[in-house]
């Protein structure tokens, strides 16, 4: 196992690439995204000069995760503003991009409200437009705090749970910057564990069927310069046993009121071999997050995606060949079981980190006070 | 979770082409095998008239598995001295071609025994050829009949443990008939269940990374008219969290004298998911798979694989691009975790089926018993 632990120094990089970002070159204002479909094969920048750019952008998964996508939105609608277009009608399309996408809405929804407010206050286009644009960059910035906060907490908690550093770290899926206006959740956790000089090794699952952990993670722990090795999500348990994971970190879909946390499949066999092996298993994420209106695990409604995501692999550059646009591995017409997500039980999740705190251990009571809390903060209470 | 039990009926097909079988049309015997490099895509036989195609396809891996192999082997030999061509020099050629594969070796030997014996109370080449084709047929046919015990024994517990059929059974990485004489070990029981109307529905780990479930296991349950659905290993828990899973069945590639089973990476979390939720977890194996010189699970050497196993997808007729050969899905450089196999301690092995019965608690004294039976038998005892 020793050489597991070697560095792939060559892969230190000083730049970076951020998932989205706003400019104004003398052509006028551009939206600027990272092509995440590209990845990590190209770091290819896709500039959107106007907002139906950007909806093609957000259909093909240019870009793509929550929060990010709610950035995007209000983005979007202050490039309409700013470039004079019709700015109703580029929000309503917005927001239509990814119908089932609530981020994306509530952020197109907060840039045009500030759009028409100024509008109405002063009756200037272009006042208004700054007041879009403001908003957009109010959204990306909370976002980017929130990145923050959950990463001094989760830091925190894993030096009280783990003292004297080198932590051996498995995470799951994508939840980085490719996700987030900041620097993600559980992802941003293992970063500021490698600034701190306190990451020993990120293990990153590749997360079948669509591969995020070895596409999106490993090209951002690659970038970070951090000590990661991939694997396949089968052989987690070899590691457990071996003892080379201190704790595992995972981002979360929802979190029901009751603390179940639905999140990328593969999450809850993790969940489960952590607590066989009496290893913490921690999940971040913002208190947007949690759901009320869910009161348990049982009441999350698990989303089953088609069956070609596992029969077939989809590769970059290579001819489509298989009905969902990949290249056959199984015989044709073979049924598969491919649920999005999983759901982990409240008694097998050690702590909740998020940015008003941890919650720990996880119960309804707790995960309530923290959200209140958020709530009181948001009312400006 | 009901349409998951819908049948694939489009795939039952009658005819089955067997991974190995000795045909003696006019122009002189071959030895016909099934392309296993080729699979699912195409059923492609691979004809051998002579010992060094064999090699080849051994050496390709149009034919593994190591009983198979054995059997390979020895009809590789018979096969020389049919076509009167140097049989020593085959034999060697034919155990070199995988140099750690034991049982190629030991049926190469095993024919070459036969061929030699008989040369030397007969001194007519025609006889040492019969005699050698005798012992690849012997061996053939004690394969077959090993499998046939082990599925017999293996029903018999499933329906003691599980009374009222309808079984639903959880399966990783291929043990069927692709890698036997006969029909396989863990991929027997089930198609005995099958056969015996009472299995309800096989689920089909993919096996990553080379996903042998996808390519081997679900291409030989469609073959055999069986219910099956396909899915990533990660979704496994989604599985049992639901209760839809009534047993785990999967091989060994070696169990230790105290019962440990190393096998397929990605069985020791099944084994851990399968105690977490009160399901049985069985292992099918012959008894020369219990090695009495591997005294426990630590001391098993686990076979770390090259990373780009897991860095790169290989998939039929695509154009290579990366080192391994396949399409990267990772940075370049990515260092991967790519253990083979991993290690189940007998706790967690709910029963050890073999073709000379049932060793259920899982313990050093009780294996050592079926194991002293089978020795017996074979001296004649």
């Amino acid at each position: 196992m020793a050489d597991q632990y070697a560095q792939s120094g060559e892969h230190k990089r000083p730049t970076e690439i951020p998932a989205i970002r706003w400019e104004e070159p003398p052509e006028g204002p551009v939206l600027v995204l990272l092509d995440q479909t590209r990845l990590p094969a190209e770091e290819v920048e896709l500039v959107c000069t106007d907002a139906s750019a950007l909806v093609e952008a957000i259909r093909s998964l240019a870009v793509r995760g929550a929060p990010l996508l709610g950035i995007a939105g209000a983005y979007g609608v202050a490039l309409a503003a700013v470039r004079g277009f019709e700015v109703e009608e580029a929000a309503n399309a917005l927001a239509g991009a990814r119908p089932t996408a609530v981020n994306l809405a509530l952020g197109v929804r907060r840039a045009q409200a500030a759009h028409q407010a100024a509008l109405a206050r002063t009756g200037d286009p272009r006042q208004a437009a700054d007041a879009a644009l403001a908003a957009a960059r109010a959204l990306h910035r909370e976002d980017a705090a929130a990145s923050a906060r959950m990463a001094e907490h989760g830091l925190a908690l894993l030096d009280e749970l783990l003292p004297g550093g080198g932590h051996r770290i498995l995470t799951h899926c994508n939840t980085g910057s490719l996700v987030s206006g900041g620097e993600g959740t559980a992802f941003a956790v293992a970063l500021a564990a490698h600034r701190a000089g306190r990451l020993r090794r990120l293990w990153v699952d590749e997360t079948r069927p669509l591969l995020q952990g070895s596409r999106l993670t490993a090209y951002e722990a690659a970038r970070s310069g951090m000590a990661y090795t991939l694997l396949t999500d089968n052989a987690a348990g070899s590691l457990f046993a071996a003892g080379e994971v201190d704790a595992v970190l995972v981002g979360a879909d929802r979190i029901a009121a009751d603390g179940s946390v639905a999140n990328k499949v593969g999450s809850y066999p993790l969940a489960v071999l952590a607590r066989y092996h009496h290893v913490p298993f921690i999940v971040v994420a913002p208190v947007t997050t949690v759901d009320p209106d869910t009161p348990d695990g049982a009441s999350v409604e698990v989303e089953q995606r088609p069956g070609y995501e596992v029969t077939e692999v989809t590769v970059p550059q290579v001819p489509v060949t298989g009905a969902g646009g990949g290249v056959p591995v199984a015989p044709l017409g073979t049924q598969a079981y491919n649920p999005a997500f999983d759901v982990t039980p409240p008694e097998l999740v050690t702590a909740i980190v998020t940015e008003e705190g941890v919650v720990s251990p996880v119960t309804a009571e707790a995960l309530a006070q923290v959200c209140g809390r958020a709530r009181r903060a948001a009312d400006g209470g």
